[in-house]
């Protein structure tokens, strides 16, 4: 038996709350290594009496990866303590005791020492990772608001070009704005979103707002507060929920607190809200020119243009966590999405979290982290990250074909075991985004691949996002081309593409307890064949959906009901998945 | 290779700041299953420009376990940023490049994926762990105020019986007080001791004060807040610490809180300051009984005297917060040992850490945790905890003789291993306490075991603890033995070890860099011979020292100066170790 691959941490996502009453204890063994696992638990307090280390309880194999099995005991503790240590049993036959000493012989010499057990000292409410339930009940709809649409000329910027007029630049301006949102916010309800991500709204000088003057305002070009508090309204009227981007890793070179500095240098008022290395700092002098990693203060990437913000400064968290509190006192938003989240720093990021749901229990705090972020999700930062890590994980498969099925279930599986079951319930689940080329681009205009890659993602743990224009067809490469105008005139947005995404998002919606609580099994890994089969499972329905990614037809049989399919024939008495196509069944279960 | 037992974990102690500057990363492999690693790292906004991935940094092997090896690199990032991920060859041959998605073959195809990379983000002065210093340089004493010295007959409590006139049982009072230890603190001066750890020494009903009454008083059995203060100021003068028992758990069932929900049941002020289940809660009553599970509130272990406190209100939080900061302000203390500390919530002991480090910079907080414990050790809540596990694993292995050497060294290691450095320099690292028996009972009156196991803790990282009376051979089994009255005549007290004691005092402030910050290297774990060897070394000395716990003499050559030895014949060219002996050499490298 691999002993040297156990691994069990307390107080993590491998031991946590998962309910007020309901404790999740994980475990991870070498794969296809361990026959069985049990654990023995009890109250710390009472192990002389009870003896209670000469019961088990057996744990169930929740997944596997390439490398590894992992195993979960959901449990309770009367008095809201627990000890508890694992019996393993190898395929090998040989047993070990896994315990927070180490491993040992598995003898009552060892078992019925109280300090070798690992511990949940208390069951603790406050520490417990709570996420918003009506994330898991979102779909997503992400908007660029300078290329949404143009619902208002008049405060149209100069040079702005007419709407669709040329593939855009980095420095382009086509005057899309929040009176263009509004004119379709119709739109959306009939599309089914019920979420909206905007890209920054903040006055600042760029199209993608970034680089943000001034926290307080409304940039001009989009409109005012005014008008953002009707669309709150309105959106909540539809039942969206709105969510901003707050840009707090770093300002924009022309916001009054960094001119200050420039100006008065070590001076400013303003000279510890910033990272400064060496003064000057205005651009063109002391290395600081673009790209450059010559910068004399720190900045994002090597940017002279974004000067990071000095987060552990009290005057700047006061600052920031005002214009975090402002916008949901005054506006109602319903959360922020965190630009360059993991560059600030896990102070801040705790006062942030208090201060937001010290206002809305509710609030939703999303983190832009690429990589691992556990550290930011233990229940007191963020609920979720927007999880590249996951969905660049089933594009490796679907898309570019990188990987066979069975290293994309190994990544998603531990891409999952990386956090709570309740931060994987509301996690980001975008394909692409303002940051990445569009998916049906990346898909090389394969449309049936679109289909299969949203539908897939769609059916997975946590709540999935719709990049603007991504349903009706839209293409564009890596920024700028990502960001192109969208597309109103209806003889150019592809309808077909369209209707199976409202289809996809009222599916969700129809089995949205079951997508976000259900149980995940892998039916069908087949790397010969490219064909992925899995099913979403609970108590009372079950969701099977087979996806052919391979050359050639592939035959599933089923007497459940068809919900959702994509070149798929009818045979007398089972399915034809033709080569790209799907299924997705479901059946009642009681 | 076993690539299934790799493991790292970014931000935490496989991952953190040292330093300001100074990041650590450690990895995880096999034991004796990998030949070398290497790590690719660069700033994450240059990977495409420098391709760094090109060039590898070696790590060095740091300790093992019984299971594992543990590698470590010392580095930096020139803009406080850095991607990394690991190169590991198997003594196989075998490679693998272990990263933040997995283990991949080491291709460019994948070391030139930005994504791949583990991540610190950002070098955050504010996140990063940082213990006091002054504890790295401190020689701990313990001291249980009813036992230590009487020095005020004034203030002994009804039914005081004559000092040290008969074995302590669990309710016995014996006069000890404040006075005693201000009139004994020159004693302990010479001693060499620099800090003292006081059990409680609020009002409280018991002779351990365990239940507290009022925080905010100096049990009137021990003197008053006058006489407090003149301690402090006295020990202070003195070069003396004062650490102070916070019993934040519960408080005693004599506390007018308390005393006030057991009589206003629901309707009282206090009904939310503890977890109560059911009324009433008055002892005797609704299977509210001594040691019973039928408890209806939440208690220490299922005592009804001790009601646990609610630390998720906010008032209690206030209440305690200024408890807490009272002492430092008003006292000047220098550390609290937080009783229970397991079972009180992170969110409160977040706003411990902020509220009293806030106060004195480099105040010390000790958690009293017996079993592995990082989440309380990230740097926002404890410096160190009671460090039980590791000094339970040098007992078991010199007193109980459960354990062999290398088992030991293994423990040792794997205890190392949970923690950052800067936290293991600070580890309270005590042979016994109030809750064990004493040292010299478990090492059965062997006066010679008990200076060879006091001789290693004092060598290890932390800061040792002398529970009072060890220093001049005094015994005592579990509590209440543990808890007998200081012997203060000479004729009773054990000179050679009192003065053995002093020895190994004043070699550890000797040697204290070498000791709080030096390599630790295993040079010899002989499990037939009984022999363990160590080398603590830096830059400028090498500290051996080598202990022969078996059977047989063991000879040990070196020309380096001898600095402490016990139960050594010197030879022509070597030293003689007789059984249960030891030798400690030091050498100048610089």
């Amino acid at each position: 038996m691999n002993t040297a691959a156990f691994y069990h941490r307390p107080e993590s996502e491998y031991a946590y709350l998962y309910t007020e009453d309901i404790l999740h204890i994980r475990l991870r063994t070498a794969k296809a290594d361990v026959k069985k696992v049990a654990v023995l638990m009890g109250d710390p307090y009472l192990l002389q009496e009870e003896q209670w280390y000469q019961q088990e309880t057996p744990m169930t194999l929740l997944t596997s990866t390439d490398l590894y099995d992992y195993w979960l005991l959901e449990t309770s503790a009367k008095h809201k303590r627990l000890q508890y240590a694992f019996h393993i049993t190898g395929v090998d036959g040989l047993t070990a005791f896994y315990t927070d000493r180490g491993v040992y012989p598995f003898t009552e010499a060892f078992t019925a020492l109280p300090n070798f057990y690992f511990r949940m000292p208390f069951f603790q409410e406050i520490d417990r990772f709570k996420s918003p339930d009506w994330v898991k009940q979102t779909i997503w709809y992400q908007i660029f608001p300078e290329r949404f649409a143009n619902g208002d000329t008049t405060n149209d910027p100069a040079g702005t070009l007419p709407w669709s007029s040329q593939e855009p630049s980095r420095t382009d301006f086509f005057g899309g704005d929040l009176q263009g949102v509004l004119d379709h916010l119709d739109y959306l309800a009939d599309l089914g979103i019920t979420g909206i991500y905007f890209c920054p709204l903040f006055k600042a000088s760029s199209n993608h707002k970034y680089d943000t003057i001034d926290y307080y305002e409304i940039d001009p070009d989009f409109g005012d507060k005014a008008l953002f508090k009707k669309l709150v309204t309105e959106a909540h009227n539809r039942g969206i929920r709105i969510m901003l981007d707050a840009v707090f890793n770093h300002t924009g070179d022309s916001a009054p607190q960094w001119q200050d500095v420039c100006k008065h240098e070590a001076n400013s008022a303003y000279a510890d809200w910033f990272h400064v290395n060496s003064f000057p700092v205005v651009y063109g002098e002391n290395g600081n020119f673009e790209g450059q990693a010559t910068l004399s203060f720190e900045s994002f990437a090597f940017t002279p243009h974004m000067p990071k913000l000095n987060t552990a400064n009290p005057e700047v968290q006061k600052y920031l966590l005002d214009i975090a509190t402002y916008w949901i006192r005054e506006f109602d938003i319903d959360a922020w999405r965190l630009d360059v989240a993991n560059e600030v720093d896990h102070h801040f990021w705790k006062k942030f979290h208090t201060a937001t749901t010290a206002l809305k229990e509710d609030f939703y705090i999303l983190g832009e982290i690429w990589h691992s972020a556990q550290q930011w999700l233990q229940g007191d930062e963020f609920h979720a990250v927007m999880n590249y890590a996951y969905t660049e994980t089933i594009e490796d498969f679907f898309v570019r074909k990188q990987i066979t099925p069975s290293k994309m279930v190994a990544g998603l599986n531990e891409q999952l075991m990386l956090y709570r079951q309740q931060a994987n319930e509301v996690m980001f689940n975008m394909l692409d985004s303002h940051d990445t080329a569009r998916l049906l681009t990346i898909c090389r205009d394969n449309k049936d691949l679109l289909r299969a890659t949203l539908a897939f993602t769609f059916l997975q743990h946590g709540s999935p996002c719709i990049y603007y224009g991504t349903e009706i067809g839209m293409t564009g490469g890596n920024d700028p081309g990502c960001r192109k105008c969208m597309v109103w005139e209806k003889a150019e947005q592809d309808q077909a593409i369209l209707h199976f995404t409202k289809a996809l998002i009222a599916l969700r919606k129809e089995y949205q307890a079951l997508l976000s609580f259900g149980r995940l099994n892998w039916l069908i890994v087949a790397d010969q064949a490219q064909v992925i089969g899995l099913e979403r499972i609970d108590q009372k329905q079950e969701l099977v959906a087979v996806f052919n990614q391979g050359t050639t037809n592939y035959s599933f049989e089923t007497k459940d009901k068809v919900r959702m399919d994509h070149l798929v024939l009818k045979g007398k008495s089972s399915y034809c998945i033709q080569p790209g196509g799907f299924i997705i069944t479901v059946k009642e279960r009681s």
